[in-house]
């Protein structure tokens, strides 16, 4: 077997390793110090490393982007040393800011084709207005209706008072030159009726930017992404949580507390503040007036838009859980509160039903699941677990009301993915210790999403608990013990813990999070009985949600939780929401097509009849009472726990 | 000669009295007394009676309406027995009352053929929304919408946010019954939108009304009618000062107090106050809620409609006179800041220039003058005198900027037509004494228009005053004096007065006055010649304006204000505008109607050239220049005057 010459930038000399060797191993031999907290099992990221000579082979990628991929970064753990190669080990902080990165910054690449001419419903025509004399005495608004009928051929411009209040000033202020901002749903319909939003004294350039916003307003994040409509690019990611959780974690108990007294005009007011502080702080890195953003898409679920526009939400929660609207008319800055351009369009993308809402229509936009000719699952993993399938012949959905304990909530040790939250976790088999990872890398105050479904699947694994998530007491650990609520699992020590307590996992923590799973793979169920289909036909698996993101594939599918199909069908997108709504700012074919996929979504009501019972007691088993559902499970049980 | 028996209720026993005997002279023999202010020229009005059986020759019902003369009533001075009759004298205050009642109420009548259904632009349609259920999960908008398509065809219907907020709640009080009321400009074309104005639980009966407003803002009066849009019965009529008075008197004065500070956000409020106070009164007299408005339709002059919106005003004043918008687009109550129904339609009626706006295109439609054969002369007394010439075929129109002379601004003693103000005076040939008439019947405190024009024409024919207005002063009468500003006549002296001071008419006074009615005969002159045809041609003079229902047409010809054509092609119209706005509010045929003739006006600018100046300076005479264009005033300067 060949040698080959691996060399490290923070090792003195290169060490020479047989072909076959795995990269870490050589970098022991080096002497590099290359953390694997996961145990090297390739799924915490830890190990990446940079390929700056030569090439290896990648045995797993997971945890690395396909930029990542690109620009050289491999798994130490995971890849294999077949040709000589030199190696930047990037330094630890580097890779800790990478993984816990702002979850709902992107790179969003621009289509090569983006032509604003083309696509975009705002535009903006430059005109020159003739003066008015004694001999034409014609009023303001008439005389620039006729520049743009002449000039940009345009018959039917509609105009709102506001504006009419400013028009004399502008025009006289710009000589009779000005920029003239309009919108029209459908610019190659002559006849159709244009809404002027805003004028500007002078000829702007061609290039100027022009703005507009996406939005996704989440139930626990909202994140707005600032849009250039001229050369399509973002110019601005921003995040910030709901100001709503303060009073409910989820959509039920926001919508109970929107019912009783002055309720629902408080939680508008929260969210209305949280978005205009999130339009501040985009406008003021690209140092612009939010008065020059002229256009919003908005995406969300049925409550939040229902609660943003201060339409009652009750019938959502009651049955036959009805809403209100799930196609809103356009409406302006100036009717939903706000602090764009007051004319600014507002669009609020439409929902299906109660419980599948704007943000599942944007997000199967932006995935393609509408455009493929693959069966496709597009799942959005949050509060609750939205699924579609289909692909461009059929859509069908339903979502499972989940329930927050993978956002934290109903679990006494849970919590958001913020600082101090356990997100990826492991449990040796033998001593049945935990090592796990931090966001911000501080001592953990909690657990979050990723890492409790992590943490569910590991004690399966470990024998910690059976399939049915009762608690094995006899082991021979601490760790297992009877607290206050029952048998529990105590992650991390009082005193290895950033508020001096205990963190735990209880049997009631487990009970939450298995009827969760239940709930969700019982919508895979009821979706794929609803046509007819086995999972094994089901082509790939979409994974929405910023959340969604950082779910360990492998771990949800022990668990029960995703469908036991091969890891390379699974695809993380991120917030596939806002990205919805991106597209649906740049193009109106793209608004056009997410109300197609609103209007051909076929809804599954789960509670009409008692399948989706059976089917959620059926999966209230770890991984499933059918374990040949789940044929890697089975297979991992039958062998040794991989160390 | 024969004898007749006249038989007074008010005295003893009947007088015998020969043919042609006047019925005055009949009462003075029976001992009846008569009041006779003018000196029996039967120009005052005040010595009306009843004729209750039998007949008698009427010379003259000046003063009297049709309805008057239908019930009986004749003027005693003016009236000749000719037969046996009995006559009833009303008390003296039931005269006065009629004579100085609401300047702006009037009798309407609704055409027979009035068919909400045909023209009306506001509808109401009852609908019964199949209930959701867990069968049927379609969201509240879409059901409504499906019912509205299925039940009364409609495709494209619009809604509000506000509204959205309420249909959930609406649709389940009235249990899926409910009233909506829709607003379309086009009833007749199925695919154009239409716009949801609101939504009532259950079911309501065909018959209830419907309400809208027709409105007037006058730069001085704010007249208001409450319509049932159902029967299109007018069920209230309202009228106040416009509360921007006291913020200047005529639309110059508004326009500089609207473009200092905020002037202009003051003004809009005034007005508003006013008019929202109107719609609560109106409201109240027939028990309804102003929020049950659900149309307005508005007319005023450009000045008043900029106002109103909120647009700036200043380029109507300064060269080259431009509106900002002549031709508003529809609005809501809300946008406008009514206290109607916030979703109602507000229609500003369209103008045609800065100083001819929708007061005039509303009174040409309801004077008839775009609909008849007759070459036609419509003139709206007021501020500004804009003059309309044409007939169905053409229609031009000029605005003399006459000034406030005639409503009592520019004129020491001048004062609007309220309580306390001389509106009808006779100055006697030899004398040089007056007798006049006093609205409300008290001590005089000044004089206004109608009384401005009277006094004007009779001191000019007692010659007082010469046709260049100046004075005599080598008269034998302690009222021509030499004042604090040069000659003057005193129309009462203090101890007659309500205030203890002398009313005087001064030589700036009548410079003043010359000069206003220069301005709006010099209007006439050049609208005739712009289109070369005589005065002659001129079939009938349609008189518009609250005030110009009570100008004496001979005094104003013998001023030469109006043109000297016979009597009896003079009509009095009353307030034109709001008659019009009435018309345009039941009738969508009627409003499309006022834009045609918005659109056909040819506007002559009187500033453009120096045509207007030299018919002007011809004009500044009494009556004019050229004696030849007043036979009759020559005729009368020939002839003694009339005792």
């Amino acid at each position: 077997m060949a040698d080959h010459l691996v060399r490290f930038d923070t090792a003195p000399a290169p060490v020479s390793v047989p072909t076959g060797t795995l990269l870490s191993d050589a970098a022991h031999r080096a002497g590099v110090d290359i953390q694997q907290p996961c145990g090297g099992q390739g799924r915490c990221g830890r190990c990446a490393v940079r390929i700056t000579d030569g090439t290896v082979r990648r045995r797993s990628t997971l945890r690395l982007s396909n930029e990542d991929v690109e620009a050289g970064y491999a798994l130490a753990c995971q890849s294999v040393i077949e040709a000589d190669v030199s190696i930047t080990v990037p330094p630890q902080e580097k890779i800790e800011r990478r993984l816990t990165t702002d979850r709902t910054a992107a790179e969003v690449q621009v289509p090569d084709s983006y032509d604003p001419a083309q696509v975009q419903t705002v535009r903006r025509v430059r005109l020159t207005v003739p003066p008015p004399s004694m001999d034409d005495q014609t009023d303001d608004w008439s005389r620039l209706q006729i520049a743009l009928r002449k000039q940009v051929r345009l018959t039917e411009v509609g105009i709102s008072v506001m504006q009419l209040r400013r028009l004399g000033h502008i025009l006289r202020k710009g000589e009779w030159d000005i920029t003239v901002i309009l919108d029209s749903q459908a610019w190659d319909c002559p006849d159709c009726p244009v809404r002027l939003i805003e004028f500007k004294p002078g000829l702007m350039e061609d290039r100027d930017p022009l703005w507009g916003v996406a939005i996704d307003i989440g139930t626990t994040t909202v994140s707005l992404w600032l849009v250039d409509l001229i050369s399509g690019e973002v110019r601005a990611q921003v995040a910030e949580y709901n100001g709503q959780i303060a009073r409910g974690e989820d959509v039920i108990s926001r919508i109970i507390y929107s019912s009783k007294g002055s309720g629902a005009e408080e939680l508008r007011d929260l969210v209305l503040s949280t978005i205009n502080g999130l339009l501040q702080s985009a406008c003021k890195q690209v140092k612009i007036d939010p008065h020059d953003v002229f256009k919003a898409t908005i995406a969300g679920n049925s409550t939040m838009i229902h609660l943003l526009l201060g339409i009652p939400a009750q019938t959502i929660r009651l049955s036959p859980f009805i809403t209100a609207v799930n196609h809103i008319p356009t409406l302006t800055g100036r009717d939903v509160g706000l602090d764009t351009h007051p004319d600014a369009t507002v669009d609020c993308l439409p929902g299906v039903a109660s419980y599948v809402g704007a943000d599942i229509t944007a997000g199967v936009l932006s995935s393609g699941l509408d455009d493929t000719e693959k069966v496709t699952i597009f799942i959005d993993v949050g509060t609750n677990g939205e699924i579609v399938l289909g692909n461009k012949e059929w859509l069908v959905t339903v979502a499972a009301s989940a329930g927050p304990a993978f956002e934290g909530g109903g679990v006494a040790d849970g919590m958001r993915a913020t600082r101090g939250a356990i997100e990826e976790i492991w449990v040796n088999g033998d001593t049945y210790d935990p090592s796990y990872r931090v966001v911000g890398s501080v001592k953990p105050r909690g657990i979050c999403g990723s890492g409790l479904i992590a943490l569910l699947a590991e004690l399966f694994l470990a024998g910690v608990i059976d399939k049915g998530g009762n608690f094995n007491t006899n082991l021979d650990t601490p760790r297992v013990r009877i607290g206050e609520h029952g048998p529990e699992y105590v992650i991390a020590w009082a005193s290895e813990s950033g508020h001096g307590r205990d963190i735990r996992l209880s049997h009631v923590d487990v009970d939450n999070l298995l009827r969760t799973k239940a709930a969700i793979y019982a919508g895979f169920t009821i979706l794929a009985d609803s046509v007819g289909i086995p999972f094994e036909a089901v082509e790939q698996v979409l994974v929405g949600g910023s959340f969604g993101k950082y779910i360990n594939v492998e771990k949800a599918i022990q668990l029960g939780l995703l469908p036991d199909l091969p890891w390379e069908n699974f695809y993380f997108l991120g917030n596939t929401a806002i990205r919805g709504a991106y597209q649906a700012l740049l193009d109106r074919h793209a608004r056009e097509r997410i109300k197609d996929i609103a209007n051909r979504m076929t809804y599954i009501e789960l509670s009409a009849d008692n399948t989706f019972y059976e089917a959620f007691t059926s999966a209230l088993f770890l991984p499933h009472t059918d374990l040949a559902r789940f044929p890697t499970v089975q297979a991992a049980l039958g062998a040794p726990i991989p160390q």
